[in-house]
């Protein structure tokens, strides 16, 4: 980041809004470089993601892998927050494009915002077996140790409710050819499974790898940015989300809340019936 | 809809969520019937999406028609509200998908919504056409003479900026061989145009068909619901909005207003220089 | 609504903003005219957002009134999408301002949103009232047998959980003096209240008259316009909103859903158990 | 923060929703203890927001000091990202309350947020005092240093466009008769005020504190949680949003992207005109 001041370039002659993705003229829409026209039919929504965030086309094998990770983190159902809440906005009488955008609003650090962390931790651990010279696993006992002593999460490993993922299989199983013909390098994958393996020896338990740090492990492999994984998350989990809030919004439910009204559910715990008294504190309005 | 009370089916032993969609266990995620496994690699984005929406899965040209329609719906710059406002949310310091829903936010009605209304309109004429016995066009000559007395806008058809959209273009040749090889009916197609050419007729002059009608034309003949279209453009302008949010975050300029502060971007037209008058309306704290 | 191209108007020398609101410049924000500083401690925060919607400061008297509609509709627990969908986006790691605005947007036609028509009708049978000579009575009940017949709700009367909403006798307490001393006309207190006899009467039962009823009558008594109500409401709820996400942010959990998983919560209705068949429709990697 | 499972404490036996906030039931709406008809007409709108928050209420004068708060960080005019997000989105066919949270959701850390870090910068340094025996000063200057040397921004000093913000200024003023009452300590507007001080002593040039260093320490002398702040914004700014929302949707103009399409206004810097070329990595859909 420049942090260099928007005004001060726009002064410059720079325009307000810098961009090199889309250059749009009266019956023209191009595309880092490329026409619309061209691209649609010939790239893939992998492909056209990524040409759009990165400017390079993916080939049609990575592309493939991409899109295998964006269909994998789908949907998690009606117990994920960013869905629950979707289904609820679709019930309140709004634009349907805005019970999506509620879904996806939720999609932050601690839902799905494992695979952002994930990425930086994977490219920085290369970065130091490249600058240093130490082993992979060298670099991850170290890294390891440092955040279990500071008591962080180790990014994309571990779930709630899963303990031995079948989504992770499947996408390792479809990694597997590419790199053997050398499409990608298979490090960051390497990487992944070494801090799960690692991680499940201090703990002396099985531990599985997640979603988000597959996820994190294969977007590596691709060269994409991680500050960018939110994003891509939320096209992925937006699938979910739009046919979730789709579901609710047919069933025609009104105001629909969280779950039913049982006394169980929702428990109020403060202070029980009490009256404003006249410590100076209360302002009477005499109306 | 059926409008029934939530806590009425929940009292009679139904779930509080009900869903077609996905049912989760432990290491087990299965979309509608489908194992989450055998689908990862298996069916693209556009197939995905499709089946999460509607529990069937296209075929792979259908799905690959649809998929040009999200291709071809993906970028219209920072002109459009809400690339503009996701580039703005992503200077102002919030969780990066929190400025992808920002985007999302706005496709409504106004904005990416005639595609809902298109398909509306389309599937309307059709079932007008097969109960009435009456010819394609004697409906559509009737619908429009109706929608352009209310002064209502046709849509899907006329663009602010472009007088002949080339993304119409080519949609439409990709989808012919479908129509000829029988994959799709083709009725929808002929609706679209029909309703552009008969407006162009009437007002006596050029009018293109726009990115939402043809889109509109092609989900009809895919037989997705119209009332889902704002969530499917979501996915498809979501792929510009996210790459343009992540543009914006890597210049780092902070809290980026629409446009520079000339006097002529934003005037002021209201009252200049009053006082507040005691006129008994006026609170003085004295404080 | 002028429908008016902001381009065209742009190139006859207007801002592309304008506004009446507010004019910013170095060491000066003025609102309305108003030197900030002395709005500052003099304006109460309900003259404040009345001035921002409408240019005029409401008498002191009027301004407590709209202040207690606020205070009124400020929290409701979360068994209202609003509160729990804003207390789960807490969870989820996000802008604290996000979750926020995660609850206000719930707050669309079906959530909140009967203010809005509430007002648009008690406006509406005012109108007609002055235009046509009958009585009030006369004019409520030929629109409420309209709306019955349509089998349209009508909007600030009934309500799912409460028959008698304490909240509506003691804002119609407070509003007395002020019809006594002339402040306010009365006439929207006594529409709103009309509609919900002649309702009770058709239906031959109890029925109340809800907050966003209650809000209605007052709020037009205010002169207030119909169609800011879902913004006023907004930043009303949004004190219950704000407070219910901070709370949930102090009780730390990560990734809260709607509710426990227990099976009877979430239901799921769907096909069981089948495989992609190659009927033509299955891409197959061969990864 | 706990970080206790929501699924564990569940189990145990207390409800998936805990709140001290509100209790509803049947005819009954009870916020923090007192019954919502009691407060409706006794407490403002500050009283009520600070009440939900922390379950306290303000006495008078604090309340309309916390007002005064609220009141004078209501507007900044479009060229705040906020306010003019919210604006476009009015145009794009919503709900209104969406392009209300449109606005909100991009009150981050950088829009806004520095309230937040300055009570938290307030708040230490008034802890360090104490513990440490150190003078106001000595406190203040180390951690000065310490921020200065990571290159961090002072929170609360400082302003793009005022170098002497009027508004700072009067809510100090408001607040000195309440220090000399013994209403609230004042040490925490001197704190704020040494920082700028200090700073502006450092730089060698005048630096003024700005709306958010004011809010800061005014909301420290109330006692409020700095981790509120960005919510308490939301509402204050929140008006202004509201307002301008309202006044760009009767406008009525539709689809108004950020400013006029002039070519020095949206530049592109990319790739210009590239073809797609075969080199494996496109699919070419031959449809």
């Amino acid at each position: 980041m420049s942090n260099r001041s928007a005004l001060k370039s726009y002064k410059q002659g720079e325009g307000w809004w810098k961009t090199e993705i889309s250059q749009i003229e009266k019956n023209r829409v191009n595309i880092r470089g490329y026409n619309m026209e061209e691209l649609i039919g010939n790239v893939s929504y992998s492909q056209m993601l990524a040409l759009l965030l990165t400017g390079s086309i993916l080939t049609e094998k990575k592309a493939k892998l991409f899109e295998s990770v964006l269909v994998a983190g789908a949907d998690h159902g009606p117990r994920a927050p960013s869905i629950a809440a979707s289904r609820m906005a679709a019930t309140c009488g709004i634009s349907f494009n805005s019970a999506v955008a509620t879904g996806i609003n939720l999609l932050g650090d601690s839902h799905g915002g494992a695979t952002e962390k994930g990425m930086a931790l994977f490219y920085e651990t290369m970065t130091e077996v490249e600058e240093t010279g130490q082993t992979i696993n060298e670099v991850i006992d170290n890294k390891l140790e440092n955040l279990l002593e500071r008591k962080e999460k180790i990014p994309g490993i571990g779930h709630q409710l899963h303990d031995d993922d079948p989504r992770v299989h499947r996408l390792y199983k479809l990694a597997k050819p590419l790199v053997e013909e050398g499409e990608i390098s298979g490090d960051y994958l390497k990487i992944a499974e070494q801090f799960r393996k690692s991680l499940a020896g201090k703990k002396d338990r099985p531990i599985t790898m997640n979603i988000d740090g597959v996820a994190a492990a294969i977007q590596c492999e691709l060269g994409l940015p991680a500050e960018a994984a939110k994003g891509i998350f939320a096209l992925s989990r937006g699938m979910g989300i739009t046919a979730h809030a789709f579901e609710e919004l047919q069933q025609g439910a009104l105001v629909k809340g969280p779950g039913p009204n049982n006394e169980e559910f929702i428990q109020y715990t403060g202070v029980k019936n009490r009256k404003l008294e006249d410590k100076g504190e209360v302002r009477n309005y005499k109306l």
